[in-house]
């Protein structure tokens, strides 16, 4: 493995939200393994570290043993530039909703310089509105359109096959595009950017907390879709602030 | 599903050759069925019909029932057009090797019409030479070089899935990309809006017309990378302007 493509996968992360079945997370180890990947992190397991997880990891138990265990997805995701969220199905808040092998190509272009999450739910419901909110893009396995309930370890292992797919093109040296390579902002520098934002707009009326409808989550989406760089986050904020706050100068 | 894909699919065989423990044998059936398979065949399983099986292929239990158990490889193979072999890495034998995504075209263009077989060997010694020979074919699945070892449901759910991609492509009338559309706004739309953010940086202090820099192309660079819908210039308005001028209500 070129150290090009060993580096990429090393900074595309696996997160399990809430799973049940220890089976499940041993197996997704494995998944992961075999296509390169180690860094897994899980967000409130049950039942972890069990021998089942490790009977199901196979050789993969090195994975298991340096898993990340944390108590918030939040926390999981801060130091991420690029979370996608797995869903069965496109949802109808529309955020930027694309296959696996698209979000794969995607990823797999930010990986080369900055850490990028899969994020994946539980086993019985998939992933909350919140928690999908905390992703930047949507990404479904296309499935049979009467029975689309991959397997959680099996939906890790096909995202995981398409990551290594699209990184090994990548990390092949004819595949290099004439673009300067962009510097997403990190999961935290995002959450504070919404978080100003949405107190701007509830201090000064546009947004009724009582009633706030979608309004965040459309913001949410709309710069999910752009990708926002760190320096174009602090231009937002300065914005925000300065609108809010025009400044006073000596007359 | 459309019928041209659903008979394609139909005609695509998943054959596992002595698979030893029932519990792969129910997760290759969920696999299957989730991305529009139904014909299993099991030669010489161990333990087959089981409850294992049967709860681990979850709403698949179809599939199970249909399945059909042979003797030997010759006879699971005798109605079959093209079969390939699916080993975990590429052999001496002299037979054309290739990775899964590009056998799963050839499948899926000979499952047009004729019957197609994806043959897998059991979890500890992978296909036999003799069961090999059989098939006119080996594909692998590209894996990390020092774990390559899928588990037999996982490397069933991969082929099935690239499977199904394949003749999703062939089944489609035009191209098709993975992203949803979406309703951009128009030119002036967008330059009203640019307008007056740009008034409203002008007139807090943020923006000096002297000394603009590159701020306005730096906002439209990055509302250009977001595509923006009408709705959502609508808003981006309503909040500018409400940030400037905060509402004021009956007290």
């Amino acid at each position: 493995m070129s150290d090009t493509l060993k580096n990429t996968l090393a900074r595309c992360r696996i997160v399990l939200c809430g799973p049940r079945h220890a089976g499940n997370i041993g197996a997704a180890a494995r998944a992961m393994k075999t296509m390169g990947l180690s860094s897994l992190t899980l967000v409130n397991p049950a039942g972890f570290p069990s021998d089942e997880a490790t009977r199901r990891a196979s050789r993969a138990g090195d994975v298991l043993e340096q898993a990340r265990v944390c108590q918030s997805l939040s926390q999981a995701l801060a130091d991420v530039s690029l979370a996608v969220a797995c869903t069965a199905r496109a949802r109808d808040l529309s955020m930027p909703a694309m296959d696996a092998r698209t979000a794969a190509f995607r990823l797999a272009d930010v990986a080369a310089a900055q850490s990028v999450a899969l994020v994946f739910g539980n086993e019985t419901y998939g992933l909350t509105t919140a928690e999908v909110n905390q992703c930047q893009m949507i990404a479904c396995i296309p499935a049979d359109a009467d029975y689309s309930s991959l397997n959680l370890a099996a939906a890790v292992q096909v995202f995981a096959y398409e990551l290594r797919m699209a990184a090994c093109t990548q990390a092949r040296p004819a595949a290099q595009s004439g673009e300067l390579a962009i510097q997403l902002a990190t999961h935290e520098a995002l959450e504070g950017f919404y978080a100003q934002l949405e107190r701007a707009l509830i201090e000064t009326g546009y947004l009724n907390p009582a009633q706030p409808k979608k309004l965040m989550q459309r913001l949410r989406r709309l710069y999910s879709r752009a990708g926002l760089e760190t320096e174009e986050i602090n231009i937002l904020r300065g914005i925000v602030r300065t609108l809010q706050h025009p400044k006073v100068y000596d007359k």
